[in-house]
């Protein structure tokens, strides 16, 4: 084509995870950061008020909403793997991203994506039947939501079924030269220096690739880059991580639009 | 205007109300006597399991879906008044629209009514801070939803501010001659005798009027009749129900059918 | 060894599993027929008005208490595995202890035993930090608690801390010649016919051995007789097995005096 | 009898009210400070991972143990009123303490007192059966706990049936003549200069007098003194408390000991 291509990336960050009486996270600060929220639902977080409150935030700063569905689990924060059947997964997956959508809904607006939490984030990853549970749910309520995942089942199974994906990368975690993060439990596994995060951020979204652990380059797609909100180094690095990206000349936009600019590019560069 | 007058009725029960391991009510019955259901959305009773069935029984037989949303009370069964605030009553209440919505969505189909549960539906027959804030969840989120109510500040609120109501008969309760029900409290307020239950109903749909414990006749305006599924009598006087009245010449329609119908009928009776 | 040998075993069922305004199981009807009862405290189900009747009916009729303790899954009925830590297990399983033992010393009476309840009671079985935790909450909490269990690693624990363990024979599963249990998915798992029941519990008590599927005659050590209460057919069975041990000579206890038997026994057949 | 009187008085606050991953107060500061604690319970914040800690907190520091149970209001931290019957409130009591009890058995010790917390606790101060329902669960479960509350009908019924009281001296709220306190909803309701909190704590323990809000001085007994955990300033307004107390030669000792030294005092005053 010639002339420059605009790179387009989403910041997204898990938001309303407080509950109650309960305040979790710095949602405030990150309002100001990020393009899209993965919003808790009831199951690991989020009840009714801090939902309402969470989407109020969202929208008057136009930011994306997604769903953030769990297992049920409050006392472990969704934290525990549950064998649950792939029936109860997607029925419990319909029934948050209904509740949420409520309040999308009410704040005249509509859901943008879907990103499940916790370990069920994780075992959709690996468990094909979990993936096919959570792409039963999305395509039976609105097709058109976007599924936010790492490489795996999910994505897999998503794009098999044509709904979209976008592809979150893991700044803050090392990755092996096959492309999967190394576990928390292996030390140097997460990734603490505010230098290091935003220059392999930078190179994740201008170049595509990151470095593994053992010193390789690999090749990373990425749509959305996942910040977090926990602490006050959360918030300090993901505003340091946003305006590098900025000052790259990286355009920071919700993951609709990051997907939109995709399918353009795509179907302009298809012969004719 | 000369010619037959159609009667239409609506058939109402609370479904759904099963949870987890545990069974309540005999729904697969009562799909065969109803044209509407309220069904519950787990504040008190009502897993997403039993949801997503009673959703599809319903789709199945053409039966409208509404809501039956309650307090957050699972052990109480939604019956213990909770003081909540009114914005608390709000947000609950479009959780659980949602909620439910979804497993509507999920079977093609859309929510008819909403029928607050339990203690919430009877506070809102006389909270007008709970009224406006079910009214608020409606406009919210689906203004074209029908409120199930008793006359009270709900029905007032909803009808003040445009949402279309339908007043529900309790036909197995005494009514005093002010139009309100005798308190369970005392003796005679529940009709257990088949006959009486019938004879009275055909009379509250056909004629319009109820009679009193005191003997007067008061008029009575039902949009739908509230039948239950507890227990083998109450299927059985719900079922000898629907036949007098089918024998009656009264039309049995779902909820949105009879306000259609008589919306229609209120058209066509204004001059041009 | 001449004179007659008194056998005795123990009847056990779980119990108290309604929850709120749902009701579970015919525990009314098992009262007349049991001796130790596992009553649910409110992980699984039995809420706290549960929990005060039940305890109250065994305490009528003398039936040993047992804490039948669960994964805090209600929507799942605790039969869905959850990945707690051990030190999860360990103090989930003490608060439903301690909340069992407050409703026993409020009618006077104290706890007998303890049976982990569905999935954790399949999973205290085989992972060794699962049966450790249990056996740490019994100690640390009341160590003169019986253990009941199958044989695998929470008997093991258990004996080798000198907490006693009363072996529960499963007398409507079929065995393999191992000693395991055909699982639930294999044809023939489960047998229902009364006759065939009554039979295998009899040999199982008073021989000591079960036939196992390939037909081979396996020895089974047996405390202790799992009853159920849910459907007609379940009490039917329970009071034949009752009547037919009855019959055969065989004493019906509670765990606690099926145990103290045994010792006895044990210490007089030791050399002075 | 001549010689000084020692003037001993508790320092209690809530502890143990985070819930699986949300925190809330700082216990570590309190601790250091407290000589009583008011444990969560699990049903308005304190899952068992907490109740474990707390209580081993405390016992590692000598602080006495008390059971805080709530209505069952995870999401309204036990705020809101709830309708119970009596009964409920005895049940849910009951099931509370044996949880909480079970924790302080498994470190070595035993509860010493009981406080209803939030809503719960403000209407036992009115509502006669429900203080009722408390002293019928202290008597059933442990009648030597001791009964922490401010005047009222839980206090009045608690004393009746002979189980000990211990008052509260509500230290940071303003009083009216007649003893009862200023509503929150009233300016000047709550006091938040930590020279007046201080002097009027040591007032009140040292000379059994409180200014109300009319500028009289009116008597108040008081065993123990309340004190916050949340916030900064709560923590330090907590530390010159102690400091003052200990300054005016005030004995500070948990609830026990100042109610067992003030029973000999009654005792010795008494003729022979």
């Amino acid at each position: 084509m010639g002339g420059t291509v605009t790179v387009k990336i989403d910041l997204v960050a898990d938001l309303g995870e407080s509950f109650g009486a309960w305040t979790m996270g710095d949602d405030d600060a990150l309002l100001d950061v990020l393009t899209s929220a993965n919003v808790a639902c009831g199951f690991h977080a989020g009840d009714p008020r801090t939902m309402d409150a969470t989407v109020r935030g969202c929208v008057a700063r136009g930011i994306g909403i997604g769903a953030h569905p769990s297992f049920p689990d409050l006392a472990g924060f969704g934290r525990r793997a549950m064998d649950l059947t792939a029936d109860e997964v997607r029925t419990d997956v319909l029934y948050q991203l209904g509740a949420l959508h409520a309040f999308a809904t009410s704040h005249g607006t509509t859901l943008s994506h879907i990103a499940p939490h916790g370990r069920l984030g994780n075992l959709v990853a690996t468990r094909a039947d979990y993936a096919r549970a959570v792409v039963d749910a999305v395509e039976a309520f609105d097709p058109r939501l976007i599924v936010l995942a790492q490489d795996g089942e999910l994505a897999d199974h998503a794009r098999e079924r044509g709904v979209r994906v976008a592809i979150v990368a893991i700044v803050d975690r090392a990755y092996r030269s096959d492309g999967t993060l190394v576990p928390r439990s292996e030390p140097g596994s997460v990734i603490h220096d505010q230098d290091t995060l935003v220059a392999r951020t930078v190179q994740m979204v201008t170049e595509g690739v990151v470095e593994a652990v053992d010193g390789t380059r690999i090749p990373i797609e990425a749509d959305t880059v996942l910040l977090h909100g926990d602490g006050a180094d959360a918030v300090r690095n993901a505003r340091a991580i946003r305006e590098a990206l900025l000052r790259a000349g990286v355009v920071i936009a919700p993951v609709t639009e990051v997907l939109a600019g995709k399918e353009e590019k795509e179907s302009a560069s298809c012969p004719a």
